[in-house]
C-alpha cells in the first residue's frame, strides 16, 4: 500500500491573488478535487467556520483528514496544521454480537495502534441475536439496547486511547462492520421487522455517518462507515470478511466460511459472488455454532485418541485444568471417535469400542474424556450421544450449504482453490477433523486458509486504504444472495450427508476408514 | 410548470416478500431514484428511525418531500403520510442588507403562502456590508451579528406562519439569496478577508446545509439551500436574479442591471455570462445608490417639471406629505431640470433659469422643490449642487459600467435586446429619465423590464421547481467575472459619460434637447 494512497493528505494551496479570488472553502476543496481525484468535497459548518483564520495562519498549506459518502463525493473530516504533531486516527470496530473488538489505525502510515476487546454488554439483555430482538418489544428496549452498545463502545474506547497515549478527538474516522442486528441496534434502529416474515431490515446500506450521531465520543467532525448488508441474515461482517480476503478481486474461485452466531457462506471470484446464510431453514435450526462451550481459558480445544490404545490426548485454551469442550474440540473428537472406531458412521457411540468411558444415563449414551478428579469442574467432562447427534446434525448442514452453493454455479467442491475459514471457529478448527467427519469438502489441506478476526480486517482495510472504502458497496451490490430453499432435493442432500462422512465416500478419498470396515 | 415537478412526491412501494426482500430505507430510494431520476437518495438518522414503522402503518405509501446536495445527490427531507392533511412548505428568503423578505411556497402546488419583510436587524450594528464586516473585529462581533439575523428570521417567520395558518414544522426546505456578506453572517462564517486585497470570501459554495445548523426554526430535518456566490462583490442574490429572469436559458443576449447596496452587472445569453460590481473602483465609491433617501411613504418618487411653466409636479409614496427624495426620484429630477434647461450639459445649476427655487449657500447651490410650508419635515426640501454632482458622478459610473461590459464582449449597446432592472430601483425607476441623463442606453422603453425583487424570485423558483436547483450551481459557474480594470481607457469613458446625456450625444438620439441648445 502506497504511502500517498491515504485518507491523510498534506495539501498545498495556491495563495489567493487579485486575479485567482476563489474562497477560501472552494480553494481548498479544488486542490483536494486534483490531488484526490473525486468531484466534491463536503465540509461541515464546524470546519467552514474555522477555514479563513486556519488557512492563514498556516499560509495556505494544511493536513487534510478526508474520507467518502456513500455518492461517492468526498467529505473533509479534519483539517490539522501542515506540520501537526497529532496521530490522526482511525477507528475500526468488529461488533460481534458476543463480542466486541476495536482497532486504533494511525491513518498516515496505516500502522495498527492498540486494539481492544470487550464482551457486548447487550449480552446482559440476551445471550443472541433473538433475544435482543425480543427485547426491542419492552418499553424502551430499544433505547436500551442502543445505550448499551454505545456507552460501551464509549467506556473501552477511552481506556484504548489512554493506552496508546492518543486522544479520542485524535480520531476522525471510523468503519463499524457487524451483523444487520447488532448494526440496527447500534444506530438506533428498531430491528423487529427482521425477525418476522418476509425479514425485512431497516437499511440495507446505513452509509456514513457522523460519529456524533451515533454517540461516539471521538473527534466531533468525525466519520463512520457503517458497513451494508445484504439482508437481515447476511450483514456488514461478511461484507467486511470480503473485503478482507479480497474475494472480490481474485481470478480464481473462493469460497468463504463464517460460523459466529449464524453460518454464512461466499463463494465468489472477481466476476462474481454468491452468498447464503445458514439461518435460514428449519434443518438448520442451531446451526453449528451450539457445539460445545465458548472459546476461553481451561476449554478443550484439540483432540486426539490413539486408535490402538484408546488413550486420549487433550489440549486447553492457556493449558489450565479443562472446564469444556468448544466447537473445535467437539469436531476434533467426533473425527478421533471416528477414525478409532467408537462410533459408527451415523455417528453412534458404540459401546464395545468406548469401554469404561461409556456410561448409559436414563437412556443416553455418555462418554467421559475427563475425570470428576482431573476436571476443573469437579464434575466428568465428555460428550453425550444427543451432543454427537447435534454435531452430525451441524455438520450436514454445512456440507449441504456448501455443496448447495457450489452446485447452484454448477461447481464441483473439488476445484475449490481456496477456502478460506472465518471467525473464531476459523482460528480454532483443525480442517484435517473437519474434513473426517465431513463437514467441508475433501480438499488438500493447504487450500484451507484461517482468516482469523475478517470482520475488523475489512473495517481495518477501509481505514487503511481509500480504494477499499469503494469496493465496500461495490462487494454488496455484486452478491447474489441464494435463499436457501429447503425443498426436497436439499433434504435428500442433507440426509445423505447426516453420515460420516458421507454416504458417498468416493467424495473423501483421504479419509483414513476405521479398522476393520 | 408541471404539477408532477416538484419537491413532493408521492411514491407507492412494492411490498417486501420473500423474493424481494430489500431493507425499508433502501426500498424507498429505490422508488424515488426511480421517479425521480437521481442516483442515490440519502436519508437522516431521524427519519430513518421512524422510517420501518411509519411504511408499515401507511401500507408502503408515503409522500417525500426530497431536495439535492451540491453533488446532486437526493436528501429526503421529509416522510408524510400518503393522504397528509398538512401542508408541506418552503421558504424562500431575500437576505437583503437593508430588508429582509419572506415567503412561504405551498411545495406541492407552488402557490405563495405568505410573505413578510422586515429590516434586517444587523442594522443597529451598521448601516452597510462595511460597517458591518467591521463590526465582526469587536468581541463576539461575528457571533452577535449572526444571532441578529438568525432571531430576526425566527421572529418574523413565526409571525408570518401563525398569520398563513401554518406550523413552522411544516417548512422543510428553505432556499437563501443574499450578497456575500450578508449570506456569511447568516452562516456564522467571518467575512473579514472579504474587504481585504485580495478579497477573498470563506466560501464560494456554501451548498445545501440542515436548517438547524442554521439555526432557522423550521422543521428539525429541514435543508437549507444557500445561494453560492461568485466572489465578494458578486453574490447569491445576483445568482438568483440571473436564475429568475432565465438568462442563463435565453437565446438572445440580455443585460440584468441590479443596484441595491452595489450596483452588479451581468451579461449574457445561454452561451455564456459575463458579469461585473460596481463597487471595484475608486472612481465608483458611493456607487448609485447614495442618492436620495430610502423609499417608503411620503418620499418623492416621481418629479415632471413642466419646461415652459417651470412648475414642479411631484408624486409621493402612498400620496404622503412629502419627507423626501428617493433615488429614482433624483433621477426624475435631474431629466426634468435638464429638459427645462434648468441645469447644464455637466449637470450644474443654472441660476437664470431655476428663478427664485435656486439659492446659494454657504457658497453651494440649492434648489428647493418643496418649500417648508407644504413639506411633512417643516423644511424646504430640495437638492444641492453637491447632490447633482454626485448623481452625475453615478450615472457616468453606472454609463461606463455598462460601456465596459458590453464592449468587453465587443458587443454594442445598442443591440441589447432585453434590459431586466432589478431591485427596489428597478420597481421606481424611469428609464425614460434614466435615458435622458444618459445613465443607460437610449434603447427603446419595452427593452426595459424591471424585475422587482429577483433575489426573492430566484429563491422563489429554486422552491417551485427542481431543475431550476440544478440550475443555480451551473449559473454560477458559467459566469465569467469581469474584474473592472480602472485603467485609463476606464477613465476616458468615465468622463465622457460625466455629461448630460453624454459627450457623444449621437449614443441618445431619442432625448429630448433643452429649448435653446
Amino acid at each position: 500500500m502506497m504511502h500517498n494512497n491515504r485518507w491523510v493528505k498534506k495539501v498545498t494551496l495556491p495563495p489567493p491573488s487579485l486575479g485567482d479570488n476563489t474562497a477560501d472553502a472552494d480553494r481548498l476543496a479544488a486542490a483536494l478535487k486534483k490531488s484526490l481525484g473525486i468531484r466534491t468535497v463536503h465540509m461541515d459548518l464546524a470546519l467552514l467556520k474555522q477555514l479563513p483564520a486556519r488557512l492563514r495562519e498556516w499560509n495556505f498549506r494544511a493536513t487534510a483528514v478526508w474520507f467518502k459518502d456513500d455518492g461517492g463525493n468526498g467529505i473533509l473530516a479534519h483539517l490539522a496544521a501542515p506540520d501537526t504533531a497529532d496521530t490522526l486516527c482511525g477507528l475500526a470496530v468488529d461488533l460481534g454480537t458476543t463480542r466486541v473488538v476495536l482497532r486504533i489505525i494511525d491513518l498516515s502510515t496505516g500502522a495498527h495502534l492498540g486494539e481492544s476487546v470487550f464482551d457486548n454488554p447487550q449480552i446482559t439483555v440476551g445471550p443472541d441475536v433473538l433475544a435482543r430482538i425480543h427485547h426491542v418489544e419492552k418499553p424502551d428496549g430499544l433505547n436500551r439496547l442502543n445505550r448499551l452498545i454505545v456507552d460501551g463502545i464509549n467506556d473501552a474506547l477511552k481506556v484504548l486511547c489512554d493506552g496508546c497515549g492518543i486522544s479520542r478527538a485524535n480520531i476522525h474516522l471510523m468503519s463499524v462492520a457487524g451483523n444487520t442486528a447488532m448494526t440496527h441496534l447500534l444506530i438506533g434502529l428498531n430491528p423487529r421487522w427482521m425477525i418476522r416474515e418476509p425479514y425485512i431490515p431497516a437499511v440495507n446500506r446505513p452509509g456514513v455517518i457522523t460519529a456524533a450521531e451515533l454517540g461516539i465520543h471521538v473527534h466531533p467532525t468525525a466519520r463512520a462507515l457503517v458497513f451494508p448488508n445484504v439482508g437481515s441474515y447476511f450483514g456488514g461482517d461478511l461484507i467486511a470478511g470480503i473485503l478482507y480476503c479480497d474475494m472480490d478481486q481474485r481470478d480464481e474461485t473462493a469460497i468463504l466460511v463464517d460460523v459466529g452466531t449464524n453460518a454464512e457462506v461466499v463463494l465468489g471470484n472477481r466476476n462474481w459472488m454468491m452468498a447464503c446464510a445458514g439461518a435460514a431453514g428449519p434443518a438448520l435450526e442451531g446451526g453449528v455454532t451450539r457445539m460445545g462451550t465458548m472459546a476461553g481459558p481451561g476449554v478443550i480445544d484439540r483432540i486426539a485418541i490413539d486408535p490402538d490404545s484408546m488413550a486420549v490426548d487433550i489440549h486447553t485454551i492457556d493449558n489450565q485444568p479443562p472446564r469444556g469442550i468448544c466447537g473445535s474440540g467437539v469436531i476434533d473428537l467426533a473425527a478421533a471417535l471416528f477414525r478409532s472406531g467408537m462410533i459408527d458412521i451415523r455417528g453412534k457411540l458404540l459401546p464395545d469400542r468406548c469401554g469404561d468411558r461409556f456410561k448409559l444415563k436414563d437412556g443416553l449414551g455418555h462418554l467421559t474424556l475427563v475425570t470428576a478428579d482431573q476436571s476443573a469442574t469437579g464434575q466428568d467432562l465428555g460428550v453425550t450421544q444427543a451432543d454427537l447427534d447435534s454435531l452430525v446434525r451441524s455438520k450436514a448442514a454445512m456440507y449441504t450449504i456448501l455443496e448447495t452453493i457450489t452446485g447452484s454455479v454448477g461447481m464441483q467442491q473439488q476445484n475449490l482453490e481456496t477456502f478460506f475459514v472465518a471467525g473464531t471457529f476459523g482460528a480454532y478448527i483443525d480442517p484435517a477433523s473437519a474434513i473426517t467427519i465431513g463437514m467441508i469438502p475433501d480438499l488438500p489441506l493447504a487450500r484451507y486458509h484461517s482468516l482469523g478476526n475478517s470482520s475488523l480486517g475489512g473495517a481495518t482495510r477501509v481505514l487503511e486504504n481509500p480504494e477499499c472504502f469503494d469496493r465496500v458497496n461495490q462487494i454488496r451490490d455484486g452478491i447474489t444472495y441464494l435463499e436457501l430453499n429447503v425443498n426436497q432435493d436439499f433434504m435428500n442432500r442433507f440426509s445423505a450427508a447426516k453420515f460420516l462422512p458421507h454416504t458417498d465416500t468416493s467424495r473423501f478419498p483421504s479419509v483414513r476408514w476405521p479398522d476393520g470396515r
